[in-house]
């Protein structure tokens, strides 16, 4: 995992590591700073709905979780409001999918991510936008 | 199950049987007609992120489920092309949800589909609206 | 206008008073009460666009107009913290608009609003979900 | 209006032309290329709302505007199928609003475009993310 300072790795490797959801999709945390983050994750055998290809809801899951990262990283505690994500190929069995969650805006109690989410030959997969909310007093 | 034919029922559950997502997140289809969908899922322990809440990506799994149903039941192929989500309070670890699914418009090739997710008490948790592409010559 | 009370219904005509904008659009509150208000809008020779249909905005428009007098109806201040709409079919020149909106959910300082869109036939022209967000001290 | 070759600078002024609405609300198209679009407005006196800020439906049509144009310039006839507003910070009486948008993705029948609404002082107003559609045999 890349980070810009020691001391936020030791942060997000903490939050991780209470993550048993994020874990248990196998996802791997390649690289936070404030207000980004990238999460890779493999389409297991698990994740395949009966159309044979990767159930929309675990391709969400990897977005949510690379932007619950982005809005946490040297933040105080901040939960998902909502989000939009639009499906542009299928991904199969097998397939590395990576997402790449940037801030596009950030206020005193809400913010806005976009996720892009890549398969191994870059292309797109999904688009996402998770809107964030600051809890009070932490 | 709850079905509105037999043949219905038949075709639900061999969907049901080839979605292995769905089976992995323990997730119940209780009732199943065209156009409407209700299913069951349980908050387990490797469904919490690390705020010891269900990680937005397994509500949303659920909800998307339900929409899967609900527009596959009776009809071609259809797979989801986008979805959004708000989450209205949190889930917590052993708490039950329950989705349903309702086709709000149908036309040749699309159809939108609302979503609640509401807990044991009755209470809303999220709310999911998803858009359903009808795939060609099937 | 129908309302609950005669006391929300003088807030609401001085509300639409001030309100330039739904006025510039002709539109016409029909019905108002906390949680839910009805609005109608004739697509005039101005709301077309290049493909002579009504422009989305102007859907829009109304819809978010709706969505602006219910949750603010007997309500403290509140504005639209941003919004969803999928369009079903066009709308055209002449035609007669209705929207309907109701509140979903409500909390302390967000609130979830559906609002439909209806050409006269009864046909949906578009669904829309808004989020609200109640602002300080008032 | 700047424009990547001179026979699309005549298409866009034509369908600029046709479309009434974005004149109406005093639109002024900047700048258009295949895939991407730059309009402005200024907010007028008949766009602010009872709270005096500007309507969040003219802030959309400037964007849905700005996203019609990304998506038909040089292309087949397109239309919205919907989208997604988030509203970052208020406009006022008098303010040049100005709107980019970008495609991100097209495929043969659908498209995705962001588009984001800023003030004079280079301030996020909204961003918006459209869908769009492309209309058989033309």
């Amino acid at each position: 995992m890349t980070c810009t300072t020691d001391s936020l790795a030791e942060d997000m490797r903490a939050l991780f590591g209470r993550d048993r959801a994020s874990q248990a999709f196998g996802m791997r945390l390649l690289e936070v700073a404030p207000g980004r983050a990238t999460l890779a994750m493999n389409v297991r055998a698990d994740m395949v709905n009966g159309h044979d290809i990767c159930h929309g809801g675990c391709i969400f899951a990897l977005a949510d979780s690379a932007f619950a990262f982005a809005c946490n990283a040297g933040r105080p505690v901040t939960v998902a409001a909502g989000a939009a994500i639009d499906y542009l190929r299928p991904a199969r069995l097998g397939e590395e999918l990576v997402a790449v969650a940037l801030e596009r805006s950030r206020s005193r109690r809400t913010g806005l991510y976009d996720v892009t989410v890549q398969n191994a030959a870059g292309e797109l997969v999904a688009m996402f936008r998770g809107r964030s909310h600051q809890l009070d007093g932490r």
